[in-house]
């Protein structure tokens, strides 16, 4: 094996070490957060650290970064208390990508990188039209984390928009990969999934099973 | 657009709600995690909740379930200080994913699943010898949720491990598909992933170009 130190990655150039320190979560989402400002100017931006935190009551988290670095997404929040989570396909990644660039405040970045905004009724806050899955949360909790300045923000889903041709599994259960969602790593790559398999709950002394749904 | 309320998915079956609402979040990372006990029994689950927190200091979280419904792996990380991250690959996943049966804390679950204790100098605590891309953390923070009685664990990595075939490119990321690490989805789908592209660092009017490492 080869054992890299402490010592070691400090010594690295900024951006080779946050492409090796982001390397190691694995892989996971890379989705569209969209928000709207108190002037009424849509915000889009694309974050990869979003987490499961409970079924019952559907709460999801993010971890914004400090606020000098990343402002806007998180004031609008808490001024208006709604924002969506888009996944994003591989049709529009190159324009998903591009949301991450910094564009001030009064930028809407939907028409800087030509995207579509979609409004549901009852929610003044922007979903991306070419997203199949998509939800709307409702802000509960800012968590701030002291040791780097940054935040875990929890919402709670409100509403669940799925594209008409994927429909979830007599389980429940959303194949991700034929609705088209991609996967991301890192700073900046994605990628297409393909099924291993789904494996039956988990019990002493059983063996996983192959699950057909 | 299929639309799903609030009363809906509070209607269902507790599984399909589950399975349902664990999609939303996307594809993320399902790594094992390993501690040890004051007994010295090494333990071993999976967390699909793994998310990067910040490069430098490099730190990373992952969510804990109830402390009844997930006791062991957050008890022995507040006991010894330290747990490993362990990637997954297709040759041990049915292994991995029986972590996540519920044994008793004397039991050691890498025997009972048949995989490899491994340790190196300096650090009291299991990898799994198997894993290609593994790092040892020290425990920073436990964070609790109060709004379902969920924590987020917080540590800073100590030592990073990785095969002797897989190399950060020259600016220091890891394509973790070359690893054969997976990716999943829901409670229990795991998938390969095949790259798509990786982008050049957005910046207001200029178009993401394809990064060629």
């Amino acid at each position: 094996m080869q054992q890299f130190t402490p010592a070691e990655w400090q010594s690295w150039e900024r951006f080779y070490r946050a492409n090796f320190i982001n390397s190691l979560t694995g892989f996971k989402s890379a989705s569209l957060i969209g928000t709207i400002n108190a002037q009424g100017v849509a915000n889009l931006g694309m974050f990869s650290s979003i987490v499961h935190i409970g079924s019952d009551p559907a709460l999801i988290g993010y971890i914004n970064r400090p606020i000098a670095a990343a402002p806007h997404t998180l004031a609008n929040i808490k001024t208006n208390g709604l924002y969506t989570v888009n996944h994003i396909q591989a049709s529009f990644l190159a324009q998903a990508h591009q949301t991450s660039a910094k564009y001030p405040d009064e930028v809407n970045e939907f028409k800087e990188v030509g995207l579509t905004e979609a409004y549901i009724d009852g929610f003044n806050v922007p979903f991306v039209n070419e997203s199949q899955i998509k939800y709307v949360l409702s802000l509960k909790e800012i968590v701030p984390i002291t040791l780097n300045a940054t935040f875990l923000v929890i919402g709670q889903i409100e509403q669940v928009l799925i594209g008409p041709s994927l429909h979830p599994t007599t389980d429940g259960f959303l194949h991700l990969d034929q609705a088209g969602s991609i996967c991301s790593n890192g700073l900046d790559a994605y990628y297409h999934t393909t099924l291993i398999d789904r494996y039956t709950y988990a019990k002493p002394g059983k063996t996983p099973e192959h699950l057909n749904y």
